[in-house]
């Protein structure tokens, strides 16, 4: 592929950035509470006030990050939208609930009370996320501690004693271990640690190995397929839930298989994150009628139960786009940007909203928009962004080595 | 419409519940442990062996009320596979979780161990509704005092202190009520006092009226709409929870207000019922371009966020031909039959599985299938069946009166 090629993706997915970035600045503060609408309509309209714990501490990370690492980003406004959000979480998302000072809620009302809490940790690895990099930015040492301390509750649920997390243990619950724990600890860690080293980071050298364990008992049935939920000791699940896959999530994982890969030295680890993690559910995940990837499927080729089996939707793209770029990047195998051409031109055909600006989040079987919001509980300033940056980023680099 | 007509519908319903009484008695018992498979492809086959106590409750109560009330279904078969059910349930379905030995489990092992508890009273509904049943054809008093027993239970967790059922109560959590809990009391009242008298009975007759005026709070602004969740002083709630429509769920909800307006002769209840909870969310829910009921819907054009929001489910679609039949069989005002005959057709040409037998339950919006198991987590041997069995005994009863 040309460097021209190379060159129209950076500056379309720059365009886009900005785009995006304005829609969310435009609509999404909550300037009487604080914090972030997240339920937007297509043009930009509320229709719902409720706040939602993830999407909160992924807006303030991205933020953040934008602030960070990019050039143009460093604006006063970004910086106190994103300290605003933080504001928020800190004073709201934290729940009396379990005995715990650190569970936090799902959903809060618009002025901060908790409404819903889940019995698992991802609203705490967010939170996480959105307090460690608003300490990057802003120097708040209580904040990176803050940070510090939710991680080890979270290691401390995860992996020695999860019933602070409200589960009631039953006789037919056998131990599963889903993908998305360890993915998130991953994710974590590699945020808690990058550019540091020191006594505060070796701690967590340990749980990122342990993490990407983990996550390979995800490949299952001699390398072909990832399984989304396996038995503690890495075996297969009887049933759908045993048999069920993800592949925008392996796709996920695979990412971060490889950028865990190359910061570590271990060149094993990123070809089975290329080969493993990102061919075999780009393989089996594509929709070679239609396009696209599908949202579940079942790897003994059953009718998945979730109604939105056969969706398309934007995030699990998203996260294709960066892997098969990031691959490239690596490896510089032409087949690999091939792949991200594949998904680029789906996705941008499909997703992209020319009129409003934003993403559609949800396609039917046949690539037509069928929930037109922008934002909604699962759908926030998060993955569509990231996707745009880190793509931009990689393909600096990519370009840079090419010197362009 | 012609008798002729009449009898057509009443000879291919009938020939419809012989065909999906003989799917499920073919496929569905487990008779190594006892109780019914779930999860059944569209060919019969098992591809999941989890075992759901609402859709074995079900069954259960499906398999006695064909045994004792149509003459064709009294064999000793049918009623043995409910008494395996019965069993099951009485064995596994009870789990000791929050102190109380009332709560049951949602979702069990093949061989009854508890795998999830809902914090809802759905399980523990249709365990009263199998139980009660059980008791009539087997004259087993045991049962019936348990089913009265779980019944006090019910009512006092709806009404008293829902705190037995494990929701954290949280400071932005106001109270709720969905149309689905009064909905089932009041079915559960229909059960427990069909055909008896005394004091046993009259204890549900305050419970019964509660739920009625509970139900009807859920017909808001003006008397066009009808919202599935309203606060508990019968007020229209805030964000896309307040706006959510469900009109299957109407439908059914019209025709246990019909059904509960002739018992108690209540004209007017009986008006309401037709031209509030079957025409209003028949206008609002019918799909114009591509027939049939929408799943949900939000009552000021918004997109709902449920991502399934524009499938077409089988179970509405059983609703409305129960509804219309008995408003048909209440009113003889031919537009009533005309609606029964619309809803009938789409359900005919697109659920029904003509090569294998039983329905499809899930389907594009324009009207393909897309997931293709005849069972799963929340279809069992209950919905088609209960509409084509009142189906067959409402057409019966309108042929008897024109004397043919």
């Amino acid at each position: 592929m040309s460097t021209e090629k190379l060159l129209h993706y950076r500056q379309q997915l720059g365009t886009e950035l900005d785009r995006v970035l304005d829609f969310w600045l435009k609509y999404s503060h909550d300037t009487q509470y604080g914090g972030f609408f997240n339920c937007i309509g297509k043009d930009g309209k509320i229709y719902d006030d409720l706040k939602y714990v993830w999407l909160q501490g992924r807006q303030v990370w991205m933020y953040c990050r934008l602030y960070r690492t990019m050039e143009r980003f460093h604006k006063p406004e970004i910086l106190q939208a994103a300290k605003s959000g933080g504001e928020f979480l800190r004073r709201f998302a934290r729940v009396s609930f379990s005995g715990s000072p650190w569970k936090c809620a799902f959903c809060l009302t618009r002025d901060g009370k908790a409404l819903k809490v889940q019995r698992t940790i991802f609203s705490e690895c967010f939170y996480v996320m959105a307090m460690d990099e608003l300490a990057r930015v802003t120097g708040d040492k209580d904040m990176q501690v803050e940070a510090a301390q939710m991680m080890d509750q979270l290691v401390h649920w995860v992996r020695v004693d999860p019933s602070g997390l409200g589960r009631p243990q039953l006789p037919g619950d056998s131990q599963v271990c889903n993908m998305a724990v360890p993915m998130m600890l991953l994710c974590l860690v590699q945020q808690l640690t990058e550019g540091r080293d020191g006594k505060e980071v070796d701690k967590y050298k340990e749980v990122g190995s342990w993490c990407v364990k983990q996550i390979l008992q995800h490949l299952q049935r001699g390398g072909t397929a990832i399984l989304e939920s396996v038995s503690v000791e890495g075996k297969e699940l009887p049933g759908c839930q045993g048999r069920l896959q993800n592949p925008g999530h392996a796709l996920e994982a695979g990412w971060f298989l490889l950028q865990y890969g190359v910061e570590n030295g271990d060149p094993e680890l990123q070809r089975t994150a290329v080969d493993k993690f990102m061919e075999v559910p780009f393989l089996t995940g594509w929709d070679t009628e239609h396009g696209g990837l599908f949202y579940f499927l079942d790897v003994d080729g059953y009718c998945p139960t979730q109604l939105e089996w056969s969706m398309k939707l934007w995030w699990p793209h998203c996260e294709a786009l960066i892997a098969y770029l990031m691959a490239y990047n690596q490896y510089k195998e032409p087949a690999l940007l091939e792949r991200f051409s594949q998904v680029y031109d789906y996705t941008f055909s499909h997703f992209s909203d020319a009129e409003n600006g934003e993403w559609f989040g949800y396609l039917t079987q046949q690539g037509n928009v069928t929930l037109d919001f922008k934002g909604g509980p699962f759908k926030g300033f998060f993955h569509v962004p990231r996707c745009l940056y880190m793509c931009e980023k990689i393909l600096e680099s990519i370009l840079e080595k090419q010197d362009v």
